[in-house]
């Protein structure tokens, strides 16, 4: 199994740039693979994250608890996606937020200073870094732009076309946190958006 | 005049590391120091990014059009803050976005070329922007957050707690715009809200 997880591993990095046998080697021997299970944690506030992960198969969720205790989820991490909280990573303050498994997942980590470490000594990873985090800064900023010029039912709309591979496998009160309305507005969107 | 929007940005950049003079020489030795008039633009749907930005004094605005004509501001940039469209500037495709200036405004602008050989050559510069690019994460994480969790008013609260050298200088339908609420509703909540 966890040979299968960095054979997966090995064909992203290949897809986003090129790198020698060598390079490879050296990415993989301090990659970690690890298997979720469904609602474990990998990240609870208070703690620092030290490790930047990746899905290989299955899905992460990143939320923060708001005041009255509502779940808020900034996230999903399915398959080839990346998730960490990015300013606990790069300063060593503790998290507020959590990181937990919605389904059994395969992960593969870094540790923050083999990343480093990596992205020093590999040209093309620092590239591939910077692609990561730009994806990430447009994705967050489309994100935004959805939020503050759309009504809900095409934000779900949007959201649909993004994740095509997870709408269907994520409860609704989920998708509805995610997007920031109701159940019962999103239950009415559905309703009115079969045709989609 | 340029002389001391250099200097301006030399203090800032030694604020967040420490760099050898002759390292704070190659910074300054490619940064362009230039003025912006109110309204002027700096970016322009179907432009290629091909600055970081950095502002010395005034304010600039990030913004999309929507498909109705309206404006969505997707962030204010005062003193201190940075600001490009990331994912056009990394990958050389052409925006989608407006930046312009809301007030005369004096920036400092790295190309995209110049600013890469400084983190490759200056290890504290990559430190700097490393720590610039988390923070920008942050800020839009936490502003997705409190989108999906929190109602107008307290969104304009914490817009004011972010932002007490804005909110008084920016029209009331631009902060509208942000906090992606109408005209009509920003004006009750200010009206209400005059104890903050």
């Amino acid at each position: 199994m966890p040979v299968s997880m960095l054979d997966f591993f090995e064909t992203y990095i290949k897809a986003h740039s090129t790198f020698s046998s060598e390079e490879i080697a050296a990415i993989k021997s301090v990659a970690i693979s690890k298997r979720l299970k469904k609602k474990q944690y990998l990240l609870r506030p208070g703690d620092v994250c030290r490790f930047h992960t990746f899905v290989c198969s299955g899905c992460l969720r990143y939320y923060r608890l708001g005041s009255d205790g509502a779940e808020h989820i900034l996230s999903f991490s399915p398959d080839n996606h990346w998730v960490s909280d990015q300013v606990s990573l790069s300063t060593g303050s503790p998290s507020d937020d959590y990181i937990d498994a919605l389904e059994d997942s395969d992960i593969i980590q870094v540790s923050a200073d083999n990343f480093r470490s990596l992205m020093r000594e590999i040209p093309n990873f620092d590239v591939l870094h910077a692609k990561i985090v730009t994806e990430d800064c447009g994705r967050n900023r489309d994100r935004i732009y959805m939020m503050i010029s759309h009504q809900a039912e095409e934000r779900y709309r949007q959201f649909v076309r993004l994740y095509p591979q997870l709408y269907h496998r994520i409860p609704l009160f989920m998708i509805a946190s995610y997007l920031g309305v109701t159940r019962e507005t999103l239950t009415r969107i559905r309703g009115s958006a079969n045709d989609i």
